[in-house]
Formats: structure tokens, C-alpha cells, sequence
């Protein structure tokens, strides 16, 4: 077989689509954040970053910087090996006890990312528990889904949202080990979950729930501990995943839950036991950003407030946008060529960067930008943005959503 | 289903094998290793760590810990989103660069982890090249296996190290698309595979050949390229996969080949996609190491110079060690509770870190003691060690090797 040739046509086929994806080459730096360099063919300029998963800019907090910077310093660059073989540091059995303590679960587990724990924890529940079927959201994350897979376990698939197709669904599947996986606020569409009927549900048929909280942990809840602290549900909720990559600005991810849950999956998730561990000086950095965010409103207050203000500034020009209860804010396109053009003109007329977000991120036809304001875009900022994206309406002649 | 009961049971299983796993809690001091501080119980102690992959001191060089520090006092933490939507950073494409230079390939592609690196390309090779056969060497690694098992192509073993059955397996699959997975360097024997005559019959049946470098890496070839560097192959073999998190001593994984085959693997691969990208800060220090070590010999020789002393010591006293041309030295101890038991009395009366290597790690029956020595650790570590190891052996009353 000719594999060049193989990689060239599946290549060209996503190019023909609209659906290759060009990365933005970027250049954080402290303090300006969310200006930022980029490079491109021209040179370097500085731009607007809109679609960050560093939510509260706490990725340049000067305590997680400084908690970075100083175990570094202390400590050495990685952690030397697997949490079993020499890897295992001090730093993050700290963490492990303070995202406990986060979601007010008995244990926690580390894993290498958010990626990493649910496709390592669904794998491993759903393989080990003996005859388990895995209800999942028809929106559950790409990790959820491959993990799910990876199992080979039964798969049930629930209607977005929905707890009356849940609650039927759960009952069909009988007498057996069931999973409930599910996540609280959703990537692309930025909807809340119905949790409370979700959980009741579950409860209802024995159900062990698995709850996704990446988009929400760190901003919402008093302490951050996400849509199910904000609910007071965690205490009702089996396993709660989590990242350390998005609000908490650093990298990783962890499951929580019960001390036997978390000692099952250490045990025998392979993602989880053959990977060198977090370098010692993430897991300090991530540690002083759940802190810090335990105790501190004021990232999540005024990035609700920059949330609010964009809002309110697209409808007055007429800008559509998805409805919901989050920070995200889904500006739809639904074709992927144009997606790619409208963000190729913002960044190169406005400085504007919000990535396409095209197949397979999204479904093809929903293809959209998704804004996610942060507690340091300024008013001029949001009205540079809303300025930009009127006048591509205009030009693009894009359907206005109001007359 | 009482799924904690479940959980307990299983775990109850572990223990009774003497398969559960404790991790020993460390932290690591810049300057003293490979002396960390343990901590237990009954508080804290140094102790000397033989068990750790940071086979050359690296996570604690100064140029690679002042590339991480000031790149986190420069850009922050995190990267704030996945390599497509704004965690794209300018320092990735720098440390991709610096890989695909290392090995002599057209192109790199990053990911969170070695053992991510394997799984996402093996299974995106393997699921989207249709009708695709991947024969894995038998002992391959776990993230190999789940790699090749997720992406449900059709898999053929062969036997470890042993390319006249490969060859035969390759004649035996026909005219399909035939991709030959293995190491070079195996984690847990130490032995180097024969890597001319692999590649040959590979060659000889236009199968794609997947090489993974992580054990070899920074450590075999003038410029740290590994094994396939040292025999003159790198340009032999399509893809070679290598890790950040061994000798490079930070974290993140890679895989190198042509641009096209890299491309398709970031366009299509969902734990590529869909993860956080690495800090910055781990690229910079990454791309330090990596060109420290393209540059000075002085690590690899001083490593090689400790490997050898240890295994003289161990000869002269009697001490049974697997042979191989590597710098992994196994002392084969073939039970479980026995491993575990030597690793603990080391830990408590001699101050010496060795953690048991048992199930699922190794086989059931070959359980060891896996021995890394580094460039820092002196002949009195050696002789201490060796003192240790002597003692219990005749204690134990583990048979000699030698009369």
C-alpha cells in the first residue's frame, strides 16, 4: 500500500470539506493575557484572544505562577516516572486531598488530563463492573464516548437533557449494573444540565452517576466546586471528573469520589498506572488555583459581568446567539468554509481571535464561533468585537436575527 | 448492584495476590538527586531513589529547570485550550521542530503523554487505513496494546524480538496494508531489539514500521535520537514515537515521520484533538533538554559509567541480574509478596528506593527489582546499594547466581 498517497487524499478530503484545521500560533504572556502575540507568514502582531478555556486568566495569577515557578525551583521540571514507580510526589497527594475536599467526596484520583481520566475511569467501570451497561448523553464528550468504546460495554444512548428518556431507558435495560455519564455544562452549546432530575432518576433505578464537570469547575458553585456544588448535589453524585486545564489555568484531570472508587481505578485503569506522572510543580500550580478559587469570587464575578455585557451588546446589534445559562457563547455560522473565513477576517482586519469551530468538534452544519469572555476583556474589547462581527454580518450578509 | 461493594471485593483480590500497589511518597530536591525525601508514617527521611525513568538527572539541569521557570514567569501557566482552539503556542511549534530534527523526519506532532502519543496513533492509524493489519511485538507496551485494541484493526503477535516470525506473520497477512509495531529499548528486560533486521522485513513486505524510542531516547545516539540513531535506521522507519518524561525529564510524548502521516494524525486522532495543549513552560524545558543533549555527551557517559560499576558489584557478589545492552538492570525476584517485601526492608533499614515491579506491569513469576542508576549516583551509593542487596539476598536465602 501506498500510505503517502492514503494520508495525502484523506487530507485533501477534509481540505475540500472546509474541515482542515489551521492552528493560530500564539504567544501568551503574563499580564497582557488575553492580548496576545501571533505569528503568521507576515510577522508577529498582537491580538484579542476570544475563545480561551483559561477561563478566569488564571493561568497568570501571580499565586500560580509563583507556586509554579517556586517548585520548579525546588523541585526539578517532571516527576521521574509513573505515580507507582518513583513518580509519585508529595505535591500531588496534596492536590489529590484538596479536589476532594473541592466536590466533598472521601478521595481523588490524578490523571494527565481531563482526556485521560474519562476515557481511563469510564474504560475501567465500564469493563470491571461485571455485565455494566453506560447510559450516555447524546452530547457527552469525545473522552466520555472513546472511553465508553473502549469498555466494550453496553452502550445506552439518552436523549440530550432529557431525564423522561433517561428514566425510560434506564428501566428497559433491567436488572443490571447501570452507569449514568453526563456532563454539566456543555463545550459547544454551553447548556446546564437538568442535574437534580438527572440524579433523582438515577437514584431511582441504582444507577452509579458519572458527572463531567470540566467546563464548570472553578466557575461556578461558592468554592467552584461546579453546577453540582452550585445545586447541592455533589454529596448525590457517584463520581465527579474534573480538569485542571480550563478555570484552574494549569493542566490534568482527576475523578473524585468514594475511596474505594478511586482506589478501584488506580488500580486497574491502564491510562492511569503506565503514564509519568504530573511534573510536582502543575500539581503545586493547580493546588494554589483551586485555593485561590476557593475563597476568592471575584475572577467569577466580573467575568459574569464581561458575559452579561457581551450579550446584551450582540443583541443590540442583532447578532444571533445560542441561549443558555453559562459563560459560553455560541455565535452560530453553519457551514464550515464560511466559519473559516468570518475567523481568518478577524484576526487579520480587527486582531480578533475566535477560532472556527467546524466537524468534528461540532456536528457538520452547526459549525460556529464560540466566545468565551473572560474577567480581563475590557469594554472597549467587547465593543471592538461586537463592532467587527456587525460589520461581517453586514458584508457577509448573514441573517440578521431581529428586524 | 452495590458497586462499592464491588469495588471492595475486587481490590480485596489485588491484596491477597500481593498485586495491590502503594506508591511511595517522594519529594524531589533540585541539587541532591537522586537523594528525595520520603514520606510515611512515621514522618519524613532521605532516601536515594534507584527506580526513577529521569535516567539522566535532566528535571534537574539548570538550563532546563531556567527554560521552565522563565517561561512561566513569561507566558503563565497553562495553554488555555486544545492546540486548535487558542492553546496553540508558538513554543510547540519550536519543540516539534527540535523532534523532528532529532530523528531526521519531516515533521512532529505533540502530545500530552508518551503513552497518548501511542494510543492516539496507533488507533488513528489503524482505524482509518482501511483493512489495515498492525503485528505487535508481543511485549509492546500497554499504551501499544490499547492503542492497537481501540482502533479494532485486526492485530497478529509475534514473538518478542523475533523478526523471522514477523517475517513469516507478514507473508501470512497477504496484500493488505501491514503496519509493524515495536520498541527499541523494552522497559522491564532491557533489551534492545533488533532493529536492523526488523526494518528489513518490514521493508521487504511495504509494511509501515511504528517504532517506539521511549527508553532510548536522549540516551543511545550521538545526538540522543536512540537506538535508530546509534544503528544508522531513523530514515528506515515511517514513524518513530519518543517521550518527554524519561531522559528529557519533564512530560509529553511525540511521534515523528513524514508531514503527511503527521498531519493525518492530527487531523484525526480524538486524543490529539480533544485534550488541553502542554504548558508552554513544559515545551520550553523540553526543547532545552532536548538540545542539551543533541549537544553534550558528559550525561550518557557518566550514566553508562555507573551502569557498568553496578553490575560488575553485583557480579562480584553473587547477585543475579538479567543481562541486556541497556542501561535497565532487572533483578528478577519471581513473587509478588517477596518483591514487595525486599522494596520495603530497603526502604526502612538502608534509606534505598526500589519500588517491586509486579503484575500487571511484568508477568505473573517475574516479578523484579528494576534498577536505574544515573550519572549522580556515587560509587558509595553503588557500594551501599550493592551492601543492601547482598545482605537480604543471604537472608532471604534467594539462590546465587554464581558459586
Amino acid at each position: 500500500m501506498d500510505f503517502e498517497r492514503h494520508f495525502q487524499s484523506e487530507l485533501a478530503t477534509l481540505k475540500a470539506e472546509g474541515n482542515y484545521r489551521i492552528f493560530a500560533e500564539l504567544q501568551r504572556k503574563c499580564g497582557a493575557f488575553p492580548k496576545v502575540r501571533h505569528f503568521d507568514a507576515s510577522g508577529e502582531e498582537e491580538v484579542t484572544v476570544w475563545c480561551s478555556n483559561d477561563y478566569l486568566g488564571m493561568g497568570h495569577h501571580p499565586d500560580v505562577v509563583s507556586a509554579m515557578v517556586d517548585t520548579v525551583r525546588e523541585c526539578g521540571t517532571g516527576a521521574g516516572g509513573t505515580r507507582n514507580i518513583s513518580g509519585n510526589n508529595h505535591l500531588h497527594r496534596v492536590l489529590e486531598a484538596e479536589l476532594a475536599d473541592l466536590h466533598g467526596k472521601e478521595s481523588a484520583l490524578l490523571f494527565t488530563s481531563g482526556y485521560v481520566s474519562n476515557w481511563a475511569a469510564l474504560s475501567t467501570l465500564g469493563a470491571r463492573i461485571p455485565n455494566a451497561v453506560i447510559l450516555s448523553d447524546e452530547k457527552n464528550h469525545a473522552s466520555m464516548i472513546e472511553g465508553i468504546r473502549h469498555s466494550r460495554a453496553d452502550k445506552v444512548i439518552w436523549k440530550h437533557n432529557d431525564w423522561r428518556d433517561l428514566d425510560r431507558k434506564l428501566k428497559a435495560v433491567g436488572d443490571r449494573p447501570k452507569i449514568v455519564a453526563f456532563e454539566s455544562v456543555y463545550s459547544m452549546d454551553g447548556d446546564i444540565c437538568p442535574m437534580r432530575e438527572i440524579v433523582e432518576v438515577a437514584e431511582a433505578h441504582g444507577a452509579l452517576t458519572y458527572l463531567d464537570e470540566v467546563h464548570a469547575v472553578g466557575m461556578y458553585g461558592p468554592r467552584g466546586g461546579g453546577i453540582s456544588e452550585e445545586r447541592g448535589l455533589a454529596h448525590r453524585i457517584d463520581l465527579i471528573e474534573g480538569t485542571l486545564g480550563k478555570a484552574y489555568g494549569v493542566m490534568g484531570g482527576y475523578v473524585t469520589g468514594s475511596t474505594a472508587m478511586c482506589d478501584f481505578i488506580r488500580s486497574f485503569a491502564s491510562g492511569f498506572i503506565f503514564t509519568t506522572a504530573l511534573p510536582p510543580a502543575v500539581a503545586a500550580a493547580a493546588t494554589a488555583s483551586i485555593r485561590h478559587l476557593k475563597a476568592s469570587d471575584i475572577e467569577r464575578r466580573a467575568q459574569r459581568d464581561r458575559v452579561a455585557r457581551l450579550r446584551a451588546r450582540l443583541d443590540a446589534h442583532g447578532i444571533p446567539h445560542m441561549p443558555n445559562d453559562s459563560h459560553i457563547i455560541p455565535v452560530m455560522i453553519g457551514d464550515p468554509v464560511k466559519c473559516r473565513m468570518i475567523s481568518d477576517i478577524l484576526m487579520r482586519d480587527w486582531g480578533i481571535y475566535v477560532q472556527p469551530i467546524n466537524y468534528p468538534t461540532v456536528a457538520k452544519g452547526t459549525e460556529r464561533l464560540r466566545i468565551t469572555p473572560g474577567p480581563l476583556h475590557s469594554d472597549a474589547d467587547i465593543d471592538h468585537l461586537v463592532d467587527a462581527l456587525a460589520t461581517l454580518w453586514t458584508q457577509c450578509a448573514i441573517a440578521h436575527a431581529v428586524a
